[in-house]
């Protein structure tokens, strides 16, 4: 169960009724929520009249979701996160298009402008990546932050960027608007421990060999930790189909509307690994209910350092976002 | 490579030209295409300047593909196949619904007026049924065929029904307008030859642990048994994930797309196992391009004897109906 | 529960009491049982009591098994088979070498020799070949049959070979000692129900997507068809893992040991796809607790029609011999 | 290429030749190497033989494995490992046992006794739990290393014992004699680094999705820190079916084997999931040619605080071992 406090509880509050649950059996995890303080209680024989009773409790929630902060027991409407102004998870779509890997300030800056004038969202582009080989470009550090941040104020776009390990996440979040955890780290708890204090939106993408209450488990990780931001990303998990990289899950989108209040987003790029197959998914997750896509966009893709194959031209992208506006409007929505 | 012979060349000469190639070390299949014969040569080394100047030979295809009759190669403009006045794969979209199994009249009748009311293309209904356990229920056998046959009377609508053995094949093209062949049986030769020598439209499901590349191999058998109408139903592979029951793999859309001119069509329910997935999972379906969907639709779906979960009801139907007309519309496709 | 009538009843008695069952609101299946007659019932609610009491039932077993024929509540000793005077199942190690397909008389009767030389137990071969590709190779056909029971009779080997659809079970039993249901046909429910009528040991293959709970209800197909003599042959499940073609599943062998009595078989040819990992996974079979192992094996494994790179060659072959028996004699086994 | 420099060379050696590298197109990455320095060109275009003529130049190895570190053609003998005077890797079996999680001192000494009498080589136990909830027992952190250490000393076993974050790589190195990589973090590249310079020998387990190529990557993200001690955990992959808890891959063995010098151990308990297959499973692994095992053990095992289902008791472990020397016997080696 979840037990929400008073608005004006402190935490000494909460330490004391948790030692109370304690004493009576339970075992309790105090959560920093923001504008109050939770306790998870995961006992099951704690009385829940009695805690009802008590001066210092608002509100029992009695879930028995293995993830209760991001189930919809807990929070029956939808989660929406505000990023620099623009709202994700009312309804409207969220397009995130930009380089894998940030390579100069010219690549930056001319696929920043693509994704501008094709009128998507935000900005994305890896600065720390995560790569196979220690051999292969691992990113080029807080230097890509740096471009990032220049590309921000110079284009008004918003930037979502990777933090691949727990000392990188304070400066990652100086920097971008959104901190983005790896498929590769949705189990790295200490990573996630500290993007859930960061205090800025998170982009969750699933492990690829994770199941969905896995990741909602993961969300809930940094959800523990006060960060209730948490973006959902679907990017295809690891099965045996070698035709595509990975293969897209699709039906993850109503079964996480169905468990969870978070938003979630759709990555047809990683999933596909090559570029012809992008549209196309990116018009399925917008018909199946996702709240979003993040999409591999390059100024020049034969060229790209990273994951070549599966960007999206200029071109390509701007006639995705044509059909996208399409879709989304007969479904009665729209890019944010 | 593919030899296709002149209009008036008979068996006969197709034999002599085989004989021919055999002599040249060739290996080559005779293969009955509908209005003409075909040569498949796999040997690499043959000349096709020898073979262009024979006057039996109309055109030599230099395909590589390992599917040489589905490849793009064969033939690149897109299949279309007609059904009961019908045409699937010329840009309208295919809804092919009903129950996983015909149980009685009554249910298919109902079932068949939700169809007809939701507008929706054709019927399906299982009159034998593949299932797991011998002790489940089997089918109604050849009494479901009647039955469907009678509703087809009755309603109009094109009926679709699937063969589970090869000495099934004749009686159910008899009854059926499309002879189905599941999921399971995606690799029974013996039943793709059948089928293969139908006479009638057969819609091929994916197994459940094929590749992209051997369901179009699947295809070819058919194809080589002298039947050019197939349609591939991607209905979900098998992975970890148990949250659906298999994971629909949409990205055989767009892939299906570039390297076969068949058309492809979508199951939602079987891959998702409930229900509540099917509106998110048809529309993202058609987002994708897929040619149509078939669907699990009964008039009282609590009492289905068949996969019971996944069919939709008669007002969620009609509700995925609009939401897909719509869909469809902006996208320029409507309904077949 | 399964219902076991006395030695004298007969083929009406079964019937009469499934027909007081019926009325009963049970859903019985008669099954042919070697000397006996079984009626399974799957409704829960049919008074056992009442059963035992009449005079024409020798036993009720109160099975909850999915698979109650397959499984250890029917049977709870190891279920032993005879194949030419060698049994299976007992404590002795079956192998069986062959090649993967039969070429002509002298590479069977060279490999049929190696077999032999190195004390193996019976020869393998196909004669029909289930082909990914209508282009491939599809075997020898009766020919290969012949051929079969001609190597049977001079080197006095039992022979295992496939059927690969309904109409050819009765001529492949007529030749074979052993017929083998591929990987493919798993779920074939017409071939497992001829297999099942066809009077032979069976051997049935894992599918490649199969769980063991749907390969041990493939089993009770060939069983409730009436005939007990199952081994199982687990040969590697379809995963993402692609340095070996199927991931092979030891973990079988402990399984099926405790859900059933039928004995197991390991291929480790068709799930390694590569000759240099079969004496490993030989070995490890054995230690593991299967009952068997079917090697592929060859003359001249680089000349061969059908999977040559998984093919041992002779001196391999051998020197994995050796080295299995004195695995298999500290485990208190020895090859039959 | 690697380029292996002569003894007497140092740090700046290896940078001017680095910068000399560079300037000619190369991208070198410089590895301090237990006793040398090497250096790993990428670049297919640098010339060999004016490499081979500089005086600080002692090797050059032509390797092109994309883990060129941990491949066999840099390093063609099997790696032998000490730890506290037992040699891993030289024909000798490890088997490490212990509780999944250290509970309590007397938890720890009751297993350890069991362990100790065994006869087994070494103590695992986890102090740092990754758990997939963040409402599960995480693990008794640094009180569970100092007991481990504690029972160290009172039983002379070396220790195995995981880090799961990057800061903490380095206390347990001081507490451990092997510092084991969970599944979950085989590609947390910040951790792999850490391990690389913790100076002690490294349990690299395999990811739930890894390919083998990607974990004899991760292994050199390891070795490339500096670290060449590395045994890799074959610990079982995740696959479709739910019968066992992960799908161990013991083609694993021979694969590595061929690729890699490095040792491989095997963990029956994890991919299991349930103590009945562990023994099958444990000697499966010997007959495979692992070099070791890792086996859940625990006094009580039905009131472990984590996978109680999988440990195995005192009588399982201890008859477990008999067969294991039994079969060790015949292959010619002994546990460690």
């Amino acid at each position: 169960m979840i037990i929400e406090l008073v608005d004006h509880a402190d935490h000494e509050d909460a330490e004391q009724l948790a030692a109370l649950l304690r004493s009576r059996g339970g075992s309790p995890h105090i959560v920093r929520w923001p504008g109050r303080w939770l306790i998870l209680e995961t006992a099951q024989d704690i009385d829940e009249t009695w805690l009802r009773q008590l001066p210092i409790v608002a509100r029992v929630v009695g879930s028995t979701d293995p993830h209760p902060l991001s189930g919809r027991k807990f929070q029956s409407v939808s989660t929406m996160i505000e990023v620099a102004g623009r709202w994700i998870g009312d309804g409207t779509f969220l397009v995130i298009a930009g380089p894998c890997a940030v390579e100069s300030r010219e690549q930056l800056a001319a696929t920043a402008a693509v994704v501008t004038s094709a009128k998507a969202s935000m900005l994305r582009g890896g600065a720390f990546k995560p790569r196979t080989s220690p051999y292969s470009f691992q990113g080029l550090g807080v230097r890509g932050l740096e471009l990032l941040a220049e590309e921000r104020l110079r284009s008004g776009l918003p930037v979502v960027t990777e933090a691949i390990q727990p000392k990188d996440v304070e400066t990652v979040a100086e920097y971008a608007d959104v901190v983005q955890v790896g498929a590769r780290n949705m189990q790295n708890y200490a990573l996630l421990g500290e993007v859930g204090r960061c205090g800025r939106p998170v982009l969750l993408k699933r492990g690829l060999a994770a199941t969905i209450q896995e990741w909602l488990l993961a969300a809930e990780y940094v959800m523990n930790a006060g960060n209730p931001q948490v973006m959902l990303c679907e990017r295809g998990i690891r099965t045996f189909e070698t035709a595509s990289r990975f293969t897209l899950d699709l039906a993850a989108v109503p079964i996480v509307k169905r468990l969870s209040h978070l938003p979630i987003i759709v990555d047809p790029s990683h999933s596909a690994g090559r570029a012809f197959m992008v549209p196309s998914l990116t018009l399925a997750a917008a018909a199946a209910g996702a709240d979003g896509v993040i999409v591999d966009v390059h100024n020049d893709p034969a060229s790209a350092l990273c994951d070549a194959d599966q960007a999206l031209s200029s071109e390509e992208f701007k006639s995705t976002m044509v059909d996208l506006e399409r879709v989304l409007a007969v479904l009665g929505r729209h890019v944010a």
